[in-house]
């Protein structure tokens, strides 16, 4: 086995900067425990001169990442940049066609090509880890893979995005609304300062939901048409009215098998304030695995930031500086299968409906009416008149229905006068 | 590589005989998953007799365990016995000695020879796996030697015992006594039917808290004297009064490095109802692990019972099929540090007591005279009379105080004749 693994590192943003440190300050650390030495012998990023937290070795600098494996011998490369195509997919084919391990904590490039660079890694022999494209410094993908291996999953939920999680949590707690509880993230450095979109509008968090099926059922990567909904259109009001009911509004990220059938999404969703993932707050990730014969299991922990994603960097390291050769999704491409989709005008849920109308009689059971038709039946009603304005607010939960239910009946609600805009509707966790 | 692993069975009480169960039925699915076959050639218990859950092939059937090393060839061997000492130690000796490779849920054997075999193993070149030993189902020891592997552990703390645990939520649920609670949790199958000493002394607790900080900070199994204490004097009194402070009653283990020394312990412990941990109900085990840089940490599952035990017995099982070996503790023997011990006369709490005392004039004072004597300052009374027989019952919320100094001053309260019998200690959580 080797002894010295020389390691570049391609992407020095908030990630790749904070890893490069960390690699050095821990060298010793990683030497003693694993038997291997390592070098950082390449590092690679768009702007030299740009401003970085830690400093960097300038004579190991490359603009251009391509040229390092030409120039250098490496054995394991870290991919940080983060596109989900482009020149993040160019050179992590070009490593593993080399033979060179490579480590990544890019979600989107996993979601979308994870299946044809496993099969690269398998049929080169080398190692595609990528445990920090999920939940940050959770160890959840080698929990699924090694610690859970034998068990029967049937399902994976939990709050997969620390940015969305923290801005529903701050809009709750400072009565703030969404635009401006979205600008202190980005001061906080906790959402993307340019453009925070895809974690607001649910993509992050999808592209976790197909990693995590793919390794929970052993299903290639799924392509299929899915439920995504993001926070974007969560109102300050509708925290409100939740906490009055206990509840709370959580994005949540779903995969599960339903007769046979795989289903993924996600959205916003009603939780009760008394359990366990309505009282996951602020940036922490959490997510709850359904097994058996282990039962279910609950995995927290902080879900972004340079920190817990330079943990799980370093476990990938560690597994590859052990000699484990890994199937990246656990078993081989050949044995995984692919998993007819669940329909999801089939999914069912209790909703909350809110309704903005004119404070007029008959429109009430307008309403009623019109959710009869489409079977869908009602828990309870909440109506708040506004006297100064003559408008009010209802809010229905209704009983469970059908998704195709609920958009069909939802889609008549957008042509009255009375109803003065589309009603809004949350799902409630079963 | 090899191609077929025989495997042999010893010990076929509940655990082994729902592993063997599981391993027949899952034979097929580890095969395609792994690239392994697997056998199980042997299977040892004392009494080939006695009625099981789940039938046996005795052709294969050992009643001397010793025997099936000079017989047969094998592979691996699941150790499901559960002694400390005695035979348990005899066979997993044996088997390393001979390159076979072990799995054990015996965290009493770990905890006890856990460094002597661990050095057989690294020397015969062979695994020994333990990932049941601690907190069942939940892949807590995978999770801090691989996913946490670079993270600098402060503190490791939680619930390790799910038959305490679920004793204190039935106390809580049912306004029931120990007496009684415990009767319905051996009817349940979840504490020993003869003898549950173990579980509510805090041993098997402590056990677990040895395993876990040996893993978390690299040092060799501690044997320092430290503080254990059980559930046996938790009266649903304090249950009740702790109900009212809005506080609860668990069985925490704790490991953390304190001033660079090691500090070990299992206490009941008062936690707030709206914490984490004090919503952790039932037999369910939850571990909360603080390091840098990955933040705070928890996983949970279900901690005991044969289904979440085969589930980490497999994992086990995976690891040695896939090839990987592994050091028992994560780093070699060599490696791992002794660690001093932190003096536990100097740990710090706030303290819960309550005195059960006759409700005369002078008694209050009393103890706060002696109380302020020791150093002790409090932050709370609860006096509540009992006017039919003169008696009181005085609950006291201090600010936090060492050890030394609760010990030295509740020892003189023994003597006193208006208060009733020795005072009720528990620590709060800090």
């Amino acid at each position: 086995m080797k002894n010295v693994y020389k390691i570049a590192i391609v992407g020095l943003g908030q990630i790749g900067n904070y890893l490069y440190r960390e690699i050095n300050l821990k060298k010793k650390d990683i030497e003693t425990k694993t038997g291997k030495k390592i070098q950082i012998v390449a590092i690679s990023a768009k702007n030299k001169k740009k401003k970085r937290k830690f400093k960097l070795d300038k004579k190991i600098f490359y603009s251009n990442p391509l040229k390092i494996f030409r120039e250098k011998k490496i054995d394991i490369l870290f991919e940080c940049i983060g596109l989900s195509d482009g020149i993040s997919k160019k050179i992590v084919e070009t490593a593993l066609k080399k033979k060179i391990n490579v480590i990544t904590p890019n979600k989107a490039l996993i979601a979308k090509h994870g299946d044809h660079l496993a099969r690269l890694a398998e049929k080169n022999n080398v190692n595609l880890e990528f445990e920090a494209s999920v939940a940050g410094g959770i160890p959840i993908l080698r929990s699924i893979k090694d610690g859970l291996s034998t068990n029967k999953i049937t399902k994976v939920y939990g709050i997969l995005n620390g940015t969305t999680n923290y801005i529903l949590s701050e809009m709750e707690n400072s009565n703030e609304t969404f635009d401006k509880v979205l600008k202190k993230a980005q001061d906080l450095g906790y959402a993307e300062p340019g453009n925070p979109k895809l974690d607001l509008n649910g993509f992050d968090a999808f592209a976790k939901v197909r990693i995590l099926s793919s390794l929970a059922f052993n299903n290639q990567i799924s392509k299929h048409n899915c439920i995504m909904e993001g926070i974007e259109n969560i109102d300050l009001k509708d925290i409100k009215i939740a906490s009055q009911l206990n509840l709370r509004i959580k994005l949540l990220g779903i995969c599960e098998i339903i007769n046979n059938q795989l289903f993924e999404t996600v959205h916003p969703t009603l939780v009760s304030k008394n359990s366990y993932i309505g009282n996951v707050n602020g940036v922490m990730n959490a997510v709850i695995i359904q097994g058996k014969p282990v039962g279910e299991s609950v995995l927290q922990g902080e879900g972004a930031g340079p920190g817990p994603t330079s943990s799980s960097l370093l476990s990938d390291l560690f597994t590859i500086l052990r000699g484990n050769i890994n199937k990246p999704f656990g078993v081989s491409f050949l044995k995984r299968k692919k998993i007819k989709a669940f329909n999801s005008d089939n999914y069912k849920n209790s909703l909350y409906l809110r309704f903005e109308v004119k404070d007029k009689s008959g429109v009430l059971s307008l309403i009623t009416n019109r959710l009869a038709k489409y079977k869908i039946s009602i828990k309870r009603i909440i109506q708040t008149p506004n006297k100064k304005n003559k408008k009010a607010t209802i809010v229905i939960i209704s009983h469970k229905t059908t998704e195709i239910n609920a958009k069909n009946c939802l889609s008549i609600f957008k042509k009255n006068k009375n109803i003065l805009k589309s009603p809004t509707l949350i799902r409630l966790y079963n």
